[in-house]
């Protein structure tokens, strides 16, 4: 039988991101019950910071899925989607081909707008897309976790609303991180997770959904993530199902330090741990994977060195300097490695760790 | 803003249930992320141990979905039903009319085999219900935690095998306190939840799948709970979704404390947990809402002597005596009292700590 893990180690992958101590202790508050007040009252406070960090329309729906941001993808088409409906899928990366694959499962007709992986997608495209054919629902990613893009959401945004498509945004990667502005985007559904941009630990996906949206409902494949049923709970508080205590803890105070911090001064944060991070591995004689304009300063994609053992180099991270750092996905395995910096771990000296670590690791001398 | 619940509180309601302190301990262990070694070996033993405590065949997949048992149910009837197949749902309180409604959001032709609440289902009159009519599918709910009813599943398992149907069971509320035998069930497809019989906090669901389930899988609706992608991740360690590490600590720490006391020891310890309720109860004048033969031991429904102001008991026990115990649901509003002793939470102090608290909020003496 395998033990708990006993030491501490630095989270610096794709997610999760680290988890502050005072959200740690926060799970082992004293559980209740998911119609418990002390549980309701706490939740009733999650609804309102969610929206704030969203900046979405009061008239929305903001909570949280109980499950992963996986879980919050599904919640959005099996909510959205009635078999033969249309959908323009932005794909950018692995997030965005399995988000595509996500609304063909709930019985869309799902066409994929292609783009290379590395590069953002010219909102002109998306334009030309919505001229070329009628699309019921628009769905892209925000920032793409396999390539390290940030899209330009805020672009495409008044594209999709002047053809009258429905429009759902993944913020799982930028949300906490970078704006995300639900009301400028007068998007209709926009999810994320809570362990990365919030700092909290994975289980708990927050969700924004427009009145359009809820409007347009279908039934719902999924009784656990039907909006109706969550809305009965989360503001009715009517059963619907076993929400976590310690999760809504932890959420709970996540947001709080979050908006302690103020959410402009942890974009800002979140802007100098990147910007300090190309700083230090342009040092060390590394570069990233996206162009400047388009990256996404949240999670940075590495270009390997060819020639290059990477896995050694992340075991040896892992094992020696106890930090993680994430590989490629799919056509970039191997040829990228992905460093986060979210959450309470985009800090600068979680920077200065990290690189001294690749330095080491690959037998490099950083400049003093 | 509210804040974090500082007080302890006895869960004696349908769940959750007590979490040990060696369980709360667990949550806050250093978090790792869902690819961690760390973590991918405490999965391997857990699947292990979920085989086990399901009684299940080493051919099953025995794995935890990542959200509630609502999600569990969900994932069941997403992975069978194609458009168009027939399901037979054995309705004998809320929670087996659930599953019906689950079933039916799939796609299935749902039929209703409706028993009086408080009853369990005759066998017979499963028998003939599946010479009536073919079915692909039979679902029913082994312990009915809305009316504190068990249901005779392995007297139903048999039937349903011999009429070549995939058989259903919901055991969110047996597993882990009265035998579930997945294997003499001959059962497709069993799931459960963490935050009741089996000591741990809600988020990961238990649930164990026939080989012949696996087959009869269409594209399910639901990417995160679709049983290849988490056989993908949970035994050939691919990337799928982002498991939460505490709770994967949490649910390790109470298997292992599951099977340190060994699976007799619990349900015995569960039986004299309820037996002595029982006794304690009648001698405050309270009696339970189902027969002997078929008492869910674990949920106990307790009939509400009439003309009582129930929502105010219910509130005494929370507020002076830190006891939390739970409404009836639908139909049973108002008429039973829930009262759970599972996992941790079945102990004789805690029947001693309840019925003391029931005499005093009625006003009744507890004879010596």
């Amino acid at each position: 039988m395998a033990t708990l893990p006993t030491s501490d180690r630095l989270l610096l992958g794709p997610g999760p991101s680290p988890v502050s101590a005072r959200v740690m202790q926060a799970l082992a508050a004293p559980a209740r019950s998911h119609l418990d007040p002390d549980v309701l009252d706490l939740l009733d406070d999650v609804r309102g910071m969610l929206g704030r960090v969203f900046q979405a329309p009061d008239g929305n729906l903001s909570i949280a899925v109980s499950g992963t941001g996986t879980a919050a993808m599904d919640a959005a088409a099996m909510n959205l989607i009635e078999p033969g409906m249309t959908v323009l899928a932005i794909v950018t990366g692995y997030f965005g081909e399995r988000l595509a694959q996500v609304f063909a499962r709930s019985g869309a007709y799902v066409e994929r707008l292609h783009v290379e992986w590395g590069r953002s997608v010219d909102p002109a495209l998306v334009e030309r897309a919505l001229i070329d054919a009628r699309f019921d629902v628009v769905a892209m990613v925000h920032g793409e976790t396999s390539t390290g893009v940030r899209n330009p959401v805020e672009a495409i945004a008044p594209i999709v609303r002047r053809r009258e498509a429905l429009f759902v945004v993944d913020a799982v990667t930028s949300l906490g991180t970078i704006p995300v502005d639900v009301s400028a985007w007068d998007a209709d559904i926009v999810y994320a997770c809570g362990q990365k941009g919030l700092g909290a630990p994975p289980g708990l996906s927050p969700i924004t959904v427009s009145p359009r949206a809820r409007h347009a409902s279908p039934t719902c494949h999924s009784y656990a993530c039907d909006f109706d049923l969550l809305e009965a709970f989360w503001v009715r508080r009517q059963y619907h199902h076993t929400i976590s205590s310690p999760l809504v803890y932890a959420l709970h105070t996540a947001l709080t330090e979050l908006f302690e911090e103020g959410l402009e001064a942890r974009w800002a944060r979140h802007q100098a741990a990147h910007d300090a991070l190309v700083a230090g591995l342009a040092g060390v004689g590394l570069e990233l994977f996206a162009d400047p304009p388009h990256r996404l300063i949240s999670l940075n994609a590495v270009r390997i060195p060819p020639g290059l053992d990477e896995k050694a180099v992340r075991a040896r991270l892992l094992t020696t300097h106890g930090i993680e750092i994430g590989a490629g996905l799919g056509p970039l395995a191997g040829r990228i490695w992905r460093i986060g910096l979210m959450g309470s771990g985009a800090t600068l000296a979680n920077v200065d760790r990290v690189v001294s670590a690749l330095a080491e690791a690959l037998g490099r001398k950083r400049p003093k």
